[in-house]
């Protein structure tokens, strides 16, 4: 069966129709590029993708890095499609020019970089880690942090890492344990251990730059005493060149179950004579620093479950197609010729739920790429100012609900599949086990919800939530001007409705109620803010197809703009109305979770 | 970590208190047993299981069965614990004393199994499928068949497979094509394909009992025209000893994402000479023959995704309890000690969740076992018909919901563990992986809800689905007797009016409208089914357990106790108001997918 990376016409859609990314050629930073340079940039991810990176897919799952004992041992066609990437400049494609970068806007190399991340399972996630890490490095590092490490990084020689995670705390990175000491000469010697570091350890690069959280000696307990280093690999010998070995050894490999192109490591920083660490910025500031990177990962999580939701979608979309089996109800002939399964209610149904989380979950994370985007390049203070208030509040959603429902859409694809959808022979069983690791890393699920109630919601004033909802005003207002979507106008008002009524008993419970029982539904108020925000962005799908369908466009056309009104219709009847259940948990702050007791367990 | 296989407590409970299994043993089949020999039995499958099966579980999925085109190859650690399983008797545990068995009740085997299962991964699958083949033939064999081919397989020395799926057919049996041509001697020449037949080809046992569907040459087109045929691997000596290869080849094995010890096969029957196959009872009546075993099959499935839901809780419970990490909100001093991540609500919520996942499913599927042994032991004629007509009518149900909720909760027990539990150092991701196939095998969740709708509830002018509502309205009146359960039987009660209500508006649509559209929302009449049938099975359990409170018993069980109300009410206020979402899309006869066009996607 061919196979369909992505939907074309469907990014199409969301870059050009849904986002108008080409508006932002006007901007200063993009001057140069127009959207035939864009189509060209995501052009030639999708043919790195099918040369380099498919044909090597399943090879990357089921040979998964091994370790000896002294050396790492990746299948070397990883490194070959790496540097594919790399020599086409996707790589550092949203960076500066005089970092060797294309300034692209990030919409577009998120664009590219679906194709890649679809047909390389998670082999692009050392590309992704090691922008990420420089992205941290440009902002907080000083110019020699910059000179040294970054520009590497940019032209994919070295590779980056973030190691926060330790065996005695885990998501809890207030009580990490990892030591730095100052030396004589300004630099620190680091000594601990760290756990679940992705790309830690490979020979996909000469170097690699681990950033790491460390306690300076004497400093504060708490989040508040924690610092950030370079840490290499490999120090630098003067001309730039690789020089000793820094004390940095690998432990040992994690078996995961999917994501297995990615090494995922423990790591033993200083067991000899300490490892060399350059401070980031200011002491103890390290946890702000971080979250530089953890809030591009958060998104590049929360993509990662949106790509492999729509990758799911788009192989169980052809195989059912394509695969013959059994009649339509009314159908009792036996004599009558089998339809195909597309033909089915129930496996449209399981379709359309696909096509209702992915698309709806690619539209969130290209609308947090944006905003990440407009952050920075908007023309106007106010503009930037605007964009960087939604994406501080939106991050923990963009992260999560993607993570949560792309899992879910990725088990629809391998049911519509039956039998075939189980086994290695197809990639959806593959798309569902990668996908399950979204929910956990960069912050659980259940962490994301208390960001969100604790930090998110309250901040401000209610600035972030507020421009939230107005926001999804300003979709309502426009929607009631076209009779058809006027099922979709009302309920979405009624949502938005609910969700205030919702956070206002929320907000109340918390100061006035046991803090920890006000918050033991906060996984469920982020579910329900997540659907509210879901079927916002549907709703604006929605509205783009009904303009464009008014226009009579090509039958091609008509078919795409029909689908879209579909899905937003179901995910208006099948899944809206669950917010129900979830407000009525919350606004009686529903004690259940609370009231259990370990030992009832 | 210690592994904690089962909660014996809770198997204790169920059988012992639920479903008081002890009133068995008055039954003529079961004299020679009393509560000790049951609990010898359970006891005994505990320590096999963790002497033969637990030590290899782990190598079992990493290890996966390998045919290197001649033979297939298992570690055969596996050969020695299944050997284990058959010496101890456990193997033909409900079987008839003159065959080997131990005449012991199904729902003891059931306990006993479940140790097993979860220590063996799907290893015990070859055991099942052939008590299952062996039932099949001892209901609907004349005794030649059943002295051949029975005996050796209640012995372990044979084992049997169930081959229906075809390559060009899947779930639509009528159409499958395997051809069987009468030979002068009586018996057939069979030919064909199948696909994904479990057990199809392995060393553990001297000879494989091949039950295969074929259509006689000249039979009419559809279900109507299938027969049913014993095609073993060996043909036999007229001593009884293996004789000649019976021209059955291995084509491949598949690779499946979970469920790796057992061999999914490829098989090509008659591809020289043509397979010599005996027939089962009458030609064309074969689809009702292998019904026989595929009801079977459906209760052991829903066992499985219940069973494998247990595991997963377990698991994530013992580790919940034993892992420091972070404080409560409540708690802003970063040098107080870290509390264990069960005493987070949210992970309480996560581990209440999979309780009221796993032991809702656990009750169903002892439930619907005690009513397959009710079905044929009950005392009365009237109790045995009874049975019958329940068990029949929730088939479906039993073999859906556990499968369904199962990898929910498999999916809660890897979130409950972070990291850890994505990493194959601990055994929930295995779980997870195993689990996903019980939606699909032996009938896709599709498929039961198309059963349920179309054949189940109508029957005999809705008998089945009357006699279901009337034993919730028993336990209602019963949970009227006490005030704190109040809340749940009035909800149980409104549950069921709901369910009434959607009944007969779907019913009432199945003839007035057109059947593609009335059925194409059929799964979420399923969904909505299943979750009355647990919430009433969790109101019998929390019946069981307020009795049981008023009596004041010892701490240990008052925790037991107080768990059950707990996860009971989990269930009344987290899940079964959802149903109302499933009943109003079926009460306006919602169109969305059946409306949608397959060129839309």
């Amino acid at each position: 069966m061919p196979a369909t990376l992505m939907n074309q016409r469907d990014l199409e859609f969301m870059l050009y129709e849904l986002f108008d990314s080409e508006a932002l050629t006007s901007r200063d930073r993009y001057q140069d590029h127009d959207r035939q340079t864009f189509n060209e940039v995501v052009n030639t991810a999708k043919i790195i993708a099918e040369k380099y990176f498919l044909p090597i897919r399943q090879k990357l799952d089921t040979h998964q890095p091994t370790f000896d004992g002294k050396k790492v041992h990746i299948i070397p066609e990883l490194k070959t499609a790496i540097d594919a990437v790399n020599e086409s400049g996707i790589g550092a494609a949203t960076a500066d020019y005089e970092l060797g970068g294309m300034q692209l806007p990030p919409i577009i190399a998120s664009a590219a970089g679906a194709y890649l991340s679809v047909a390389g399972g998670v082999g692009m996630g050392y590309n992704m880690l090691t922008t990420a890490n420089a992205n941290l490095l440009q902002a907080h590092g000083n110019a020699e942090l910059i000179e040294t490490w970054v520009k590497p990084m940019r032209e994919g020689r070295f590779m980056g890492t973030m190691a926060m995670t330790e065996p005695g705390s885990g998501s809890a990175l207030g009580d990490l344990i990892t030591k730095a000491v100052k030396a004589d000469d300004g630099t620190y010697r680091i000594t601990g251990n760290k756990i679940y570091i992705s790309g830690g350890d490979h020979d996909l690069s000469d170097n690699i730059v681990h950033l790491v959280l460390a306690r300076i000696q004497g400093a504060p307990k708490g989040v508040k005493g924690i610092s950030l280093f370079v840490v290499p690999k490999f120090l630098l010998n003067d001309d730039g060149s690789i020089g000793a070995d820094n004390d940095v050894a690998l432990a040992g490999l994690f078996h995961k179950m999917g994501g297995r192109a990615q090494t995922s490591t423990a790591l033993s920083f200083g067991e000899k004579q300490g490892s060399i660490g350059y401070l980031v910025g200011e002491e103890h500031c390290g946890l702000k620093y971080m979250f530089h990177m953890m809030n591009e990962a958060r998104i590049m999580v929360g993509t990662s479950g949106a790509v492999l939701a729509v990758a799911g979608y788009q192989y169980s979309v052809d195989y059912a197609k394509n695969r013959p089996q059994g009649r339509l109800p009314s159908c009792k002939d036996p004599q009558s010729p089998m339809v195909n399964i597309i033909e089915h209610a129930d496996v449209k149904r399981m379709l359309l739920a696909q096509k209702a989380y992915a698309e709806g979950a690619m539209a969130l994370v290209l609308y947090g790429t944006q905003l990440s985007d407009d952050e920075l390049t908007a023309v106007t203070v106010e503009q930037r100012q605007h964009a960087h208030i939604l994406l501080d509040f939106l991050t923990p959603i963009i992260k999560t609900w993607p993570s949560e429902y792309g899992p879910k859409a990725n088990s629809l694809a391998i049911q519509v599949m039956g039998g075939h959808g189980y086994i290695n022979e197809h990639p959806v069983e593959m798309f569902y086990r990668d996908n399950r690791l979204n929910p956990i890393h960069e912050g659980t699920t259940g962490i994301q919800s208390l960001d969100l109630l604790t930090r998110k919601v309250p901040m401000n004033n209610l600035q972030g939530y507020k421009a939230t909802l107005a926001e999804m005003v300003i979709t309502i207002d426009e929607a009631k001007h076209y009779p058809s979507l006027h099922e979709f106008s009302s309920q979405l008002t009624q949502a938005v409705a609910t969700l205030s009524t919702t956070t206002e008993t929320v907000l109340a419970a918390m100061s006035t109620k046991n803090i920890d029982l006000a918050l033991a539904n906060s996984v469920k108020y982020l579910e329900l803010f997540g659907h509210v925000i879901i079927a916002w962005l549907w709703l604006k799908q929605s509205i783009v197809a009904t303009k464009a369908i008014a226009e009579q466009p090509h039958q091609a056309d008509m078919d795409f703009y029909q689908g879209k009104l579909l899905a937003c219709q179901y995910f208006y009847r099948f899944e809206l109305p669950k917010i129900n259940v979830w407000s009525n948990l919350l606004v009686t702050t529903d004690s259940t979770s609370f009231d259990m007791q370990p030992d009832w367990f």
